[in-house]
């Protein structure tokens, strides 16, 4: 339920959670159906599942066959949910033992052909919306059984079930367990080859290739189901060469969209987590509604608490060692952590020959965009100012770029230029100095992680910093940078210094002390120059800052003093 | 009321109504608070009002003393309404006898300034929430009345009523109804003028400028109310010699906001009405929710119906004669039609010498912006398009800009070319032919009086043809092409043809007949040119719809053939 939650929430996949009944409680079994709709699992393939031991013993009000199970989903969920039933069943994907009706030749342990299709037909009377089909290899297999079931009274879709041949072992495995018939042909192609997988994966995909051509030709089915048994590489190949692998690169909105349905419309979000998506995710999974169009001042809102779940449970999984080997076996000042930022940034490995791949900020790879930046991020991360977070201005590029683009086709993106990032009291104090002078071009929030609030921004306004214009559409304006919301963003950015990275020292250790520093007397600050058409002045507000703190630096273009 | 409603709904100004109770029924009171709630009317004036004879006959169980109007008021719309009482009272601004306590050197009828005092205690204890005084001439007048309330317990605002002496008679005529004190200083100054208006205007200016700054400067004052009656150049000129006439000429939208609180958070609505806004606000008055931020597809919505009201009450009011002058006493063909069209556009008069200063479909002069279109829409309109709504692209120009300049400062403004026309079935075929070849270029939506509808729209989405960047602040979109609006704005657009022109002449006539004509057979077309940062293609398309009706047109550029 997790990776399905992930795929639907994370990465905006629709999923099929599967759901077996055998051997579990009502109450477990309701249990997780709830959980499945919070996270958003609108789809669910219900099976009977395998018994435990060899044999099947019928449990006294529980749930023995997967008619059962659909029953029950209609009758506490009513339609909430999409529910799919096996013909033929969906255990072999896993390796199993099968037991259910419905096979395109008929179940092998089933008395017969009808019989199969008479308990299938049950399960869609119950209140199944479509069924997928076991595995065959012959389209002929698969249209005699549609014909039978539209003979006997069934009438929803059925997708066939596609298995890509992946290996000799594989495949002896699967037919033993499913006593499935394997067509001489098919056996007599393979025997010889048996020990050269390469040859057999082409082969597989090349009969799954021919086999789904003539099911689409028929223009009898409404789709295909891949049976991977977690080998994606076989189906990926054969999606290709039927011309069904669409890898569009544009983005609908940059940032990643969620298929939870409640997040269907959502279209706006605050900039500050655009590197940690997953938290931002948790942290507002219990809104009833979700901005679209506007972020508005109303919307501001209920995050979840901070708690050490978004802290821990969502970063990168890095063993200590290798964090420590990143981030230093030990910090001698402030100033070995403003190396760590610009190693990260450079990607050049660090004294120890170790690059840092990544930061507690940033369990993701630098994007793209930020790579526009790099230059100036690296000299300004040398000098205290650690930025976690930044976007270049856009003035109106196609949304088709293919680093800036999003949305789409023949519409134009923009953004205002952005810079987060954490220094220290001294370096704020000049730098408020510094942005006097641009009065309301430059909008500011500056803040301690005791939330000292330093700001400009009118009557506590969203200030949007990416939108799009597109053809026939109203404007989207995926990200704001929203002044409610940075404060609970603040209290996860400044905990994050303990939580991830101080921690990795000993209590009392000089370096864990570094870091505590940093958490207890930096501020966070975040910067956005509003004129978008302009040369971004963001670069100059912080060189300004650091002239005022150190006096005029030289050029870099001037020549060395001779 | 209707003028108070007008300068809230349409003009965007804050009123305050003034409601007299004597002599009217408390269902006649009740029935006005209701219509003025609808109106959106938050400010009352709560008066007793004079009575019709000469003696103040009790009514039972009526409104006898201002007093009861605010307990009313109070007691059946809770806070709704804000409300104001006179201290001294109102009644002078309409010229009449006055009967109210308070008056800053005690009523001239009452017993007592202390008596007047306790009458206006009890109306702000009812719940009046702030004070108006009766005129007065020196400041120390008012400070003496202020501290009389003070020390009575009387804590709310009060804001002095300052009377500019407009003129020798009309001063009597005020002085001999209050019999307020003139002091004899300004009688001194007045008597030798009393001929010369212009002296004494200026005196009376004069006067009002040094007691506003005297009451100004004591801090003890939380505004000023002006007594205008009905003349408002003294006013305007006090407040300008003061430095509070504040005459910002930028729009905080690119149309006339609305004052009324439902309305307040309104920042988006269709381009269709924008030469008719009273009819949109008319037709929208019922909605619960104003579109803000983004139109959205569900917001699109109960228009009221189209009546006749819609289409006459707010109608230009030129009398029938007035009418033909401009639109032709007789129509010979539609090609008069075009030419009254071409006429409207160019400001020049027609060949009775008369100028087209309005069409039904524009009851206000034309935009500013249009005039930057004015030889493309002249010569378009000659053969056939006959415009009545467009805008220019712009790519991004200051929000301070002149013309197209609106919202707060430090912005940039953007537009989609937008083309509204109505025209003849022959015309809108070879149109379609050719905007195949602008493709998502071009959105269009094209409509007949019954209702047929042609369009490229994706999945009818509203289209963001105006819109604002600003610091600090999210998107601003505040007009769209909506095509669901669309539809409620053809009946409208259509019918205007009959109800406004084809019914100046007979029955049966052969103008009649022409108008009739166009309403049964023309297309209302509307075209957006998504690509806003280049040249607005929408005159080509209507040059290459001409072509292709007619065939090339020689160039205008081209020296005539010798």
């Amino acid at each position: 339920m997790v990776i399905a939650s992930t795929a639907v929430n994370y990465c905006g996949l629709e999923t099929v959670l599967h759901m077996t009944c055998c051997q579990q409680s009502r109450e477990t079994i309701t249990g997780h159906l709830h959980k499945a709709k919070q996270l958003g699992l609108k789809n669910i393939l219900a099976l009977r599942g395998d018994p435990l031991g060899d044999q099947w013993e019928e449990a006294e009000g529980g749930f023995n066959y997967a008619v059962d199970l659909v029953k029950h989903i209609r009758s506490e969920f009513g339609d909430y949910f999409d529910i799919c039933v096996a013909g033929g069943d969906q255990e072999l994907a896993h390796c199993n033992m099968c037991a259910q009706p419905g096979y395109p030749k008929g179940h092998p342990d089933a008395g017969s052909l009808e019989e199969d299709l008479r308990h299938l037909r049950e399960k869609v009377s119950a209140g199944a919306d479509f069924v997928i089909s076991q595995l065959f290899f012959e389209a002929d297999t698969f249209f005699h059984f549609l014909k039978a079931c539209s003979e006997i009274g069934i009438t929803c879709p059925i997708l066939p079930g596609i298995f890509p041949i992946q290996g000799y072992h594989s495949l002896r495995q699967l037919v033993k367990l499913s006593k499935l018939e394997v067509p001489q042909k098919i056996k007599d192609v393979i025997e010889p080859i048996k020990d050269n997988d390469a040859a057999i994966r082409n082969y597989g995909v090349e009969l799954a290739v021919s086999l789904c051509r003539e099911l689409l030709a028929s223009g009898l089915v409404p789709g295909l189901h891949f049976y991977t048994l977690n080998r994606e590489v076989a189906t990926t190949e054969v999606l290709k060469r039927l011309g069904m692998w669409n890898e569009d690169p544009r983005r609908p909105l940059p940032w990643a969209v969620s298929a939870h349905p409640k997040r269907r419309e959502e279209d706006v979000r605050p900039i500050f987590w655009a590197s940690r998506p997953k938290s931002y995710i948790y942290r507002t999974q219990e809104w009833d509604d979700f901005p679209n169009g506007r972020w508005g001042n109303s919307s501001s809102p209920a995050f979840g608490e901070l708690r050490d779940y978004y802290l821990f449970y969502l970063k990168s999984k890095s063993p200590r060692e290798e964090l420590l080997k990143m981030w230093g076996e030990e910090l001698a000042s402030e100033t070995s952590v403003f190396e760590v930022f610009a190693h990260y940034l450079s990607g050049e490995p660090n004294q120890q020959g170790h690059r840092v791949t990544c930061l507690p900020w940033n369990d993701e790879p630098l994007a793209a965009e930020t790579s526009l930046l790099k230059e100036e991020l690296l000299r300004v991360n040398r000098q205290g100012i650690l930025t976690i977070n930044s976007q270049p201005n856009i003035n109106g590029k196609p949304s088709s770029d293919p680093i800036v683009g999003w949305g789409p086709s023949g519409g134009y993106v923009f953004q205002k230029a952005y810079l987060e990032f954490f220094t220290s009291r001294e370096t704020v104090e000049a730098l408020l100095q510094v942005l006097k002078k641009y009065d309301l071009r430059v909008n500011y929030h500056i803040v301690d992680v005791k939330g000292e609030n330093i700001t400009n921004a009118p009557e506590l306004q969203p200030n949007a910093v990416t939108w799009g214009i597109f053809p026939g559409r109203e404007i989207i304006q995926p990200t704001v940078v929203d002044p409610v919301s940075f404060m609970f963003w603040k209290d996860e950015a400044f905990a994050l210094w303990m939580e991830q990275w101080g921690k990795l020292y000993e209590e009392g250790s000089p370096s864990r002390k570094v870091i505590q520093h940093i958490q207890d007397n930096y501020f966070l600050v975040n910067l956005v120059d509003n004129e978008f058409p302009l040369d971004n002045c963001l670069w100059q507000v912080v060189e300004d800052t650091f002239e005022l703190l150190h006096g005029p630096v030289p050029s870099k273009r001037e020549p060395a003093a001779p």
